[in-house]
């Protein structure tokens, strides 16, 4: 709870208006993309400045308040949710994109600004701002350095961290600072950038970011092929890397996927076939053709049963806003969907398929598998109900066997969502025991008193799977 | 000081050959690459594995003894002087490259492992490991790897820290652990291998690293551009950018350097111009063809007096080469060669050429710039006396003012060096002091009792500009 006499004292920093504290304004902030987690803030503040940010967070601090803070609540690993109340700190008016910088490549922002706004800014320019995560029309940059967003172009160009070149920062102290810039190259003490992207709110604050920018490639080209099998559409992604072929996209659909996905985007799928690859090249157009051409080649040698090379480029975005929406259309199929994030190396891409479809099968549990296989990073999604308790009890059984063999198969428990309260529990069989405590001491350092985003990723707790408050 | 019994449980651990406590191997390791920084260890340790290493940090934790942990000593920012006595961790021995996983386009190595013989070792299996320091024909990748080592390839490809995906490391108290792997995709808790990569040994010892490798490009293509002026050649470096191409190298040399260098390599370098680039495209043949056109027509168009392309890449290595000789070649005119690594956002690449030039006038010192224009990253080298106290004395307070002039520019204090004992006096002036706290705190939670490379980075010390123990 936050005192009347503390209320008024955030109103002053941002304003009356900025202030929520209605039950249907913390209703509204209780949760985030992920099912099954709510918990009620006691205030939801609203700042425009650096300066707004660090009154609040200094005044939180003092009174030892819980800062949540937070963009569009995408995010999928319940990392937004208030869970010992307190006030969410929603950074979406800090949403101006302050320069695109063409001579350096750089474009500076605000963390409100919503992803796919800065796309369309900076390709304009012929600028390329790669980092597609599947939210990104209503995922905020700052949500997407927070969680260490990644997407479909992570193969060829990388994921969020590997755009962020400088942030500008604030301590629950107030104390503002910036690491990083418009340098290339930077060695000057530790890489604070870096380990701010993918923090989750629980070191600091962010209220600007300056990313690195591409040129827009000339041109680009869709392909998809159907497999009758798994392991042919596994092989066909180790013949287009072994044959030095980066492409911008691979993207997999078992048959579930396919179906759901199909009936949704009406694409005339072949519905037999028990698994497809969506691949994208980009690049010079001479280039994008010939590697098109060859990965068509190594896809029927590889035993796919048809393959079709897009058209044209309306018909290749087509194909890749039906994969973006296989969560969309998954979910309506059952009332509670369940998305998970477990990534392996590349090679063990097909293992992992199998293992999901084993498990699923013990559990006696509806779980497609969709992801992109360009980087090992594939997305087993459960349809279940939250109200059949039974069920759900299997669904945690089986997403924490699924964490298991993706560490057994040298994997990691999160590829690109983070660990929030959904995967605190599963964090240590990454990084160790060593490794938390370790995490948690770097955690000290930044934030002595505990406000930032408390009981995400490592908080120490007892084992509670589930976090549903309704 | 060690006493005889510590000396004999170090030997116990590593075997008597492998602690070294001679006058002549002390001094040995007494310095590094870094002109006028000298300081004797009280004993070498060499260790064969991480268990030793394990071994050698509890040890050294529990008696409270520093260590220094060191590869090659080819850091050019004092990082590798035991300012404070203690043992040198000589990690040379481990230098297995343990796999190339041709399958998942990763390395994994010992920290001993000699950058170009990984160079050599993934460029016979068609792989790509771009970083190139200067020193890559001795420097190891554990040295690389700690001092976040940049290279030529820095614009188009980036620098070590953006090929680092899993490092094993092991903290003072022994405690083995590991961080990232072969997922290309992994936000698993905080980004623990950035954070380690560029700590200079303060963090923890560094005993494995996972690199990323790319496909070997097809070809590459060299050409120079001759120039009357500095401005023109941060001209052509800008129109090249704005036509949205990302060349593998632009290195840039002032007049003084080519003097040298072409009196070193013997190039027939026209010496009569101001300064030139000299620049290398790689990729698929027919878009380096292109590029390399089109950049030979914006070097004339931008007021070039000579463009040359290299007609092999035989000739295009020996330039290459030449460029990478700039350092010796100067180190030759005089007894002290101090070079530095102001950095700057590219966009103000003349600007600095023109600080610096300004800055040697008024110190009446002899300072020629040469360095990695597409990232902005300057080498101004002073050609000096150490025994000449005066002007000693001048070019401290001449690199001060560059090292001023670098952050009004929006640039940093170091862009591949490091801080080590060089810079840590400037550091604040990047990085804040509040940011100096932070890195501080960082610290003490990896190393509770400040055993690692003590001294170096943000210690908080007196002012000592250098620190000659002659």
């Amino acid at each position: 709870m936050i005192s009347p006499e503390v209320k008024e004292q955030f109103k002053a920093i941002v304003g009356d208006k900025w202030v929520l504290d209605r039950p249907a304004e913390l209703y509204a902030y209780s949760y985030d993309a992920t099912p099954m987690y709510q918990a009620l803030p006691d205030a939801v503040v609203l700042p425009a400045s650096t300066r707004e940010v660090s009154g609040i967070l200094q005044l939180a601090d003092t009174h030892r308040i819980p800062v949540i803070p937070r963009g569009s609540g995408t995010n999928l690993a319940a990392s937004a949710i208030p869970v010992h109340g307190g006030i969410v700190l929603n950074l979406n008016r800090m949403n101006q994109i302050h320069e695109i910088d063409t001579r350096n490549l750089t474009a500076t922002v605000g963390p409100g600004v919503v992803t796919a706004s800065l796309h369309q800014a900076v390709e304009t320019l012929g600028l390329f701002y790669p980092p597609d995560p599947g939210s990104m029309r209503i995922s905020t940059i700052g949500g997407n350095v927070s969680q260490g967003a990644g997407g479909m172009r992570g193969l060829k160009y990388g994921v969020t961290k590997d755009y962020v070149m400088g942030l500008e920062y604030v301590l629950p102290s107030g104390d503002i600072l910036r690491c990083g810039g418009k340098n290339v190259k930077d060695v000057a003490g530790y890489d604070m950038t870096r380990l701010l992207v993918g923090s989750e709110g629980t070191l600091a604050v962010i209220t600007e970011i300056t990313l690195k920018l591409l040129p827009l490639p000339d041109t680009k080209r869709t392909l998809v092929a159907f497999y009758r099998n798994l392991v042919d559409a596994a092989k066909t992604v180790e013949a287009i890397i072994a044959a030095k072929i980066i492409p911008a996209t691979i993207e997999f659909m078992d048959q579930g996927t396919m179906k759901v996905v199909d009936e949704f985007a009406r694409l005339g799928l072949p519905l037999e076939m028990k698994s497809m690859l969506l691949i994208e090249q980009d690049g010079p157009a001479e280039v994008v053709d010939r590697d098109i051409e060859r990965i068509a080649q190594m896809a029927k040698a590889n035993g796919a049963a048809g393959v079709e090379v897009a058209g044209s480029p309306e018909e290749g975005a087509k194909l890749l806003t039906a994969r973006r929406a296989a969560l969309s259309a998954l979910s309506r199929l059952k009332p509670t969907t369940i998305l998970e994030d477990a990534t392996v190396p590349r090679s063990r891409l097909a293992d992992m398929v199998e293992e999901v479809e084993r498990i699923a099968d013990r559990y006696g549990l509806q779980i497609c598998t969709f992801g992109h296989a360009g980087d090992g990073n594939l997305h087993p999604t459960c349809m279940t109900d939250e109200r059949n308790r039974e069920e759900i009890e299997r669904v945690e059984r089986a997403f924490e066997e699924i964490f298991h063999a993706a560490i057994r198969l040298g994997g990691t428990i999160t590829g690109e969502h983070g660990v929030g309260l959904a995967k605190k529990d599963f964090l240590h069989l990454k990084v160790g025991e060593s490794g938390l405590e370790l995490m948690r001491r770097i955690k000290a350092a930044f934030d002595p008193n505990g406000i930032l985003n408390p009981g995400k990723m490592f908080a120490a707790s007892k084992r509670r799977r589930w976090v549903v408050k309704r």
